[in-house]
């Protein structure tokens, strides 16, 4: 997978597709050090990119990791000026197959034969992804979470053609951007994190349309409430504790028989009706409609920030990916 | 529902049951200034509640809201001691309606009849637990999440025959403890909370069963993923970020589709065979086996002080609630 230096950022980062979370890539691996070459044809895409990026370096100067200096950052006219010389191409376009497996044709038709080329989908198969492509084995999936220059986390998951090379440069990219990769080992629609999302919003969903809640009662539960406890420890090593001296054995069997009580088969997924879009939209504008999206990104990584040094200074968790930022590229 | 004056707390609590729930129960209102009698058979119940009690005294004193002098302690020897004169009566004993149903006979055979009963359980419906009561008009479910006396939120839900005055009360007494109270209304199986946690019990379930995932690998994606997200806002308002300028109706619009993906119909239930629940627990020994439960614990409450702290400095979320603690009972 060319001459990368272990644990280094690439020098040459494509980031194809600058919506929310490409424009939040390349922010990232400014902030290592990349050069960043960018394409995306939306006519807004200076303003989107500029805009997160500032929100990026901010973040990152009250973490006390921003760089002495940034990589270059470069519009593209082209797709194929824009992956001309780079080691990574991260993919970021809509959740579309065809549009996918069209955009990676017209990255191979360009880029370096041994750039690695990753997508951020959130739930196609990579193995779906890479099977009309020249060099299927540098296809992965490395799926990140939002705001990408804050969360540690990204899903890296190979198809069927990816060689175990590709998934260690993979990971050995984005522990240079200060991330945490996780090898989704088995290849599953939806890989792991968005499993547990749709599981959640499934059941939210319900709960707005069956008018048990409205969102700002059902965020108010999360962020009051359980949300708190994952921010720094996940399900399980929860719930280890709620077992008590016990332990999760003994967790699982007080657990385990509610799983069949009347609530856990309310699993269709309710139809996304005129009406129900209607009532979210309004309850969500009445709930955060006095912000703009703008204030609530900066509230939101305001608040990852402080949270994040907080677990910092227990060597925690998410904290210790910032420690390891401290490091630089 | 007696002479309580609005915002204080009640003087007199009393717990039945001093497991995990409602040792810490106990904690916090000891450290709201109520006097507590405790009422549990168990014979390890002292020493339950005191490192409990130890766990929330230090928490307490790391966010700078220890009283200059907590509610007195005591540990009665039968169910009519411990309710004697309370004017709450919090119910934390075992998720079995039948047990739950007899303790309340028992409470009313010794309580004073304007004591408000709310019981602690995460799914039991108060109708069906108020039907055999003699004044079903005061009980409630008043459904608190571990750690107890640090996490704020609280489910206050209703049967048919609870007043709307017993409502209120537990309302105001649940304020006056420093929590943030939500009145679920409408009665449904679970609640919101655990009609959450359950979807996402189960399909993590699923992703163990399949070998798709380790507990140490589920709980990563959560604390270093969307669990950070989750800590400050919640599930709508998170989407409404993602959803950019476009807003929520475009975001539901955008992610709606997936819920038709063949990943949305796994939702069985995974048979809890010992093989299953010797998989969870042997991986959640390798996990966090390292550590003791009374370690985990205080590694759990050092991180949620700090983050609340964090959180009270940018004057948002479960900050606010450190906010309201600060100004004392």
């Amino acid at each position: 997978m060319g001459s990368v230096n272990e644990g280094s950022p690439p020098q040459q980062v494509s980031i194809i597709g600058a919506g929310v979370i490409g424009a939040a890539w390349a922010a990232r691996w400014l902030l290592r050090g990349s050069d960043v070459a960018i394409y995306d044809p939306a006519p807004e895409t200076e303003r989107t990119v500029t805009e997160v990026l500032e929100n990026a370096r901010y973040a990152w100067q009250r973490l006390d990791t921003a760089p002495e200096s940034e990589g270059s950052l470069s519009f593209s006219k082209s797709l194929g000026d824009a992956v001309d010389g780079a080691q990574l191409i991260q993919e970021s376009t809509p959740e579309d197959l065809n549009f996918k497996k069209a955009i990676f044709a017209q990255i191979e038709s360009c880029a370096d034969n041994a750039a690695l080329i990753a997508s951020s989908t959130s739930g196609l198969l990579p193995s779906a992804l890479q099977d009309e492509m020249s060099y299927p084995d540098r296809l992965v999936v490395g799926h990140p979470f939002n705001p990408v220059y804050l969360i540690p986390m990204v899903e890296v998951v190979g198809g069927k053609q990816t060689s175990d090379g590709s998934i260690s440069t993979a990971i050995s990219f984005y522990e240079a951007a200060g991330m945490n990769p996780l090898h989704v080992r088995v290849e599953i629609d939806a890989f792991i994190a968005d499993r547990l999302l749709e599981a959640v919003w499934r059941e939210a969903l319900w709960l707005v349309k069956d008018g048990v809640a409205t969102t700002q009662e059902i965020d108010d539960v999360i962020r009051l409430g359980f949300g708190l406890r994952w921010a720094q420890m996940g399900l399980f090593e929860n719930y280890r504790i709620a077992g008590g001296e016990g332990g999760m054995a003994h967790f699982i069997r007080q657990f385990g028989p509610s799983l069949d009580w009347p609530w856990s088969k309310l699993t269709d997924t309710p139809e996304l009706t005129n009406e129900l879009v209607t009532r979210i939209s309004d309850q969500s504008d009445a709930q955060s409609g006095h912000y703009s999206i703008r204030e609530l990104e900066k509230i939101r990584d305001n608040n990852l920030v402080d949270m994040m040094l907080a677990l910092e200074s227990n060597q925690w968790g998410a904290g210790l990916a910032i420690s390891k930022l401290r490091k630089g590229p």
